[in-house]
């Protein structure tokens, strides 16, 4: 065991792998060559297509012991991740390891798989359930939660190898050229898909809509793709978009993206060239909208909005206030048809989104990013992973790497969510480290990070309700009660890498 | 010596380089990994420009020894070469190997440089007087002339590093995103570009436009781009895209398009899905106008027209008779301006279009190709590389490529040229082997190869002047006299490889 520079206890191991302690976000060195794979030929006059999953299962070559990948583009609409267990399970391959770009609700249904080995590993966070049951030590699964560029980076390194990448392509023909613009299953951007489709080993696309060769756009193209097969369904289309990316109309939530809007307009980043991401959030929407007042207002001409992306964003570029979009994965429907038709909206793949270990992803040139968070503590850290009773609900998506790269990351949050304070002395599990975290927005107040002293200065003379961290927490606290500590077993369940692969924090057995 | 299976002599080595034989164009299976390099991290607030050329040569760690590459979109009139070099030499760097997509006659610039010993290998084929001088013994530098695809194919395996690219880059962001659609020197496709950013050890933006961050759509992203240098001018406008492609008005030329688009006709392939390239020469240009003409008339929608673009595929596109473009060089404005606006002419790189070492290029999924030759032997072997005084003039292209991959390639060429027959017993040097050539087709008549007697048998049978390939040459002959046998000494100053790797043929110093 060690301590990493946030204090955190960091196991020397974990299943067979030696762990890289967190230090800095900032200092690790990669020591690696680029992943790379075996090259292969094929007939030149063969057909790639196959009658059924479990051919394709079967054609891939897997085996015991192997790790496959799925993209989540279609989210919680996704069914092909459960396909592909039951036949996995139903050849009798066991001790597969899931190493995809993440797992949401609808993947409840491999716990009776994981509980009977068939799936042994997840190399990829989780949302809902799977999580919380192997934070109770209800299911033995050790799982390694990665941020949307930490994954990237890890199967462009080779940390991660994916044998073979199952991979949902909702428009495709039969040579494997596919995108995620048009069918049934209609995701957009297929961003994620990406790295796998150019590190895994094998690579089989799984389509509810063949359409006549050649399918263009070519978001993964026919060069990487094994074998195409149809199936039925992808997934539930009314889930595979959300339709829910409102604004907020709680006058929390406003009350918060007005302070939002008046730290960004304080910091003097909003002006030509200005770069932003936010997330789905209502609150999130709720800055988005002040910044949209902002820019029309000032006639400025922003360079790109980026991360997951919403009809609002497309609304942006649209009107000129920005000059593209950096797509890794669409969040609506109006994203999805931006997306096909607009060559300013452009897909990008998680690598070039955020991947720490390359000439420079798109979170480098980040202005401002708005963030949520479940808890914050005094030093700024920041927990999405986690929920105050120590369950592993949530994955990081791109949390820590937008926070690293953008100049201003303003995490937003109200003060209490469910009788449990926000600000606390310290966070059940941290995702984002404080030193990348700029700003704290409450209803009950703004925290600036000591490091931007012009920003506090510049907010306290526009009369804004800067407080001091502690002195927002002992505020809170004197609300909600001290929060009592969680307790928690030694067993370690499951890591929080950071960016670059080193560990951030660990998820550990909770004492029921 | 060994003879290759076309009874070429090939020496068991080149420069220290193992060769292995030409066998056949399907069964060599490559057994090695995809080429990796160096995995880095640039600091997250860094900058990626650059002064000067020089600048970002001796920021790129170019050393004596080491190979650099160009790309060839600009074609003849690329300006970056010629500069590359002379700084090279300034700098005092010697024992370049130059592993361009291609060199054109403008870079005979380099010749002295080449004598001073600065550039002391071409790892690729070479358009023009370099070729003869080499041919000749004036030029004492190894060639090694590869196909389009056998380029990406020898870069992707690693049978060529590339240790600095240095990528023309016509509209490019201070942060390295680039495209060819727009900018003074705006050549459209970057498809060759494109395998040497991916895969060169160091990747140098060299520009005559920075646009606004970011430009999109990205063809090549700045994840891969460690600098970016302005430079005033990266070349001729008025040469980068010809405009000498216009269907022929030769007699002869029309004749040899009729009968061409005949054999199409007869060829069973013209149905819906027809997918189709053709050169920029006039004769190929006077075919696609014969096929336009048969696809309208029979309400055939094509699947993709590819290989470098014209307007006229442009204008076949946007009437419906092809699906898509797949473009790997945009040879003319139209083209650059169709792709640049028109999500169905899709860029593809050089390893898409050709590498015959992946899961399936798109030369596999070719009908027809339309090719040319300096000379064709009675075994269907074609020459394109040398002219029949045994000087190099003349790249590869996607000539063998496209032969191995269409189902059906055709040869265009005049019986005569220069009063030199076309048909011989033996050509001077061979590029594209018989058994991947269909048919040949002169003023005199049409051969079909023996592997399509239905072809051959619906030909006659519309009345077509099918020829005997002997009967063809005796014909051809009596004409021209038979050729005087070229003489040659025993050096060999290049090698001709095929698309495989494998060395299809040598080129030995003419004796004068």
């Amino acid at each position: 065991m060690a301590l990493n520079s946030l204090g955190r206890l960091i196991p020397e191991t974990f299943f067979g792998r030696e762990l890289t302690p967190y230090r800095d976000p900032w200092s690790l060195q990669p020591d690696c060559e680029r992943s790379t794979r075996q090259i292969r030929r094929i007939p030149h006059t063969s057909s790639k297509l196959l009658g059924t999953l479990r051919e394709a299962i079967i054609a891939s070559g897997l085996r015991d012991g192997m790790t496959i990948s799925t993209h989540h583009s279609l989210r919680n609409g996704d069914q092909l991740l459960n396909h592909l267990i039951r036949e996995i399970d139903a050849l009798g391959i066991r001790d597969i390891k899931i190493a995809s770009s993440s797992v949401h609700p609808v993947h409840a249904e491999i716990i009776p798989y994981i509980k009977k080995g068939v799936v042994t590993c997840l190399e990829c966070g989780v949302n809902g359930l799977i999580g919380e049951m192997i934070s109770k030590g209800e299911l033995e699964c050790p799982v390694i939660v990665r941020s949307h560029g930490g994954r990237a980076r890890a199967l462009i390194t080779g940390e991660v190898t994916v044998d073979v990448a199952f991979l949902a392509a909702p428009y495709c023909d039969e040579y494997g050229n596919f995108n995620g613009f048009a069918g049934p299953s209609a995701c957009g951007s297929l961003g994620y898909a990406q790295v796998d489709a150019q590190h895994a080993r094998r690579v089989v696309a799984v389509t509810d809509h063949i359409a006549p060769y050649p399918v263009v756009p070519v978001s993964i193209p026919q060069t990487v793709v094994d074998f195409v097969v149809p199936v039925d369904s992808l997934g539930d289309p009314a889930k595979i978009v959300s339709t829910t990316t409102r604004i907020t109309t709680d006058p929390i939530g406003l009350q918060i993206a007005k302070y939002a809007a008046l730290v960004i307009e304080s910091s003097g980043l909003m002006k030509h060239g200005f770069s932003f991401q936010t997330g789905t959030g209502g609150i999130s929407l709720a800055v988005a909208d002040h910044v949209r007042a902002m820019m029309r207002k000032g006639r400025i001409r922003g360079s790109f909005g980026c991360g997951g992306i919403t009809g609002y964003f497309v609304d942006m570029l649209e009107e000129g206030l920005f000059q593209a979009l950096f797509d890794v994965q669409c969040f609506d429907l109006k994203a999805v048809e931006s997306i096909a038709r607009n060559r300013n909206h452009q897909e990008i793949t998680a690598g070039m989104y955020a991947n720490p270990f390359n000439a420079g992803a798109v979170v480098n040139r980040l202005d401002c990013v708005i963030l949520s968070a479940t808890e914050v503590d005094v030093n700024f850290n920041v927990n999405v992973n986690t929920e105050s009773n120590g369950y592993l609900l949530h994955n990081t998506g791109g949390h820590s790497d937008t926070a690293a790269g953008a100049k201003l990351a303003i995490i937003v949050a109200p003060s209490i969510r469910g009788r449990l304070p926000i600000i606390r002395d310290a966070v059940t599990t941290i995702t984002t480290p404080g030193e990348t975290v700029d700003v704290i927005v409450t209803e009950r107040g703004i925290v600036v990070n000591d490091k931007h002293p012009e920003l506090k200065a510049e907010l306290i003379r526009r009369r804004a309700p800067v407080k001091d961290i502690r002195e927002l927490r002992d505020e809170i606290y004197a609300v909600t009660g001290v929060p009592r500590p969680l307790e928690f077993e030694d067993t370690v369940v499951g890591l929080v890498e950071y960016r670059d692969g080193s560990i951030i924090d660990v998820i550990r057995k909770v004492r029921e």
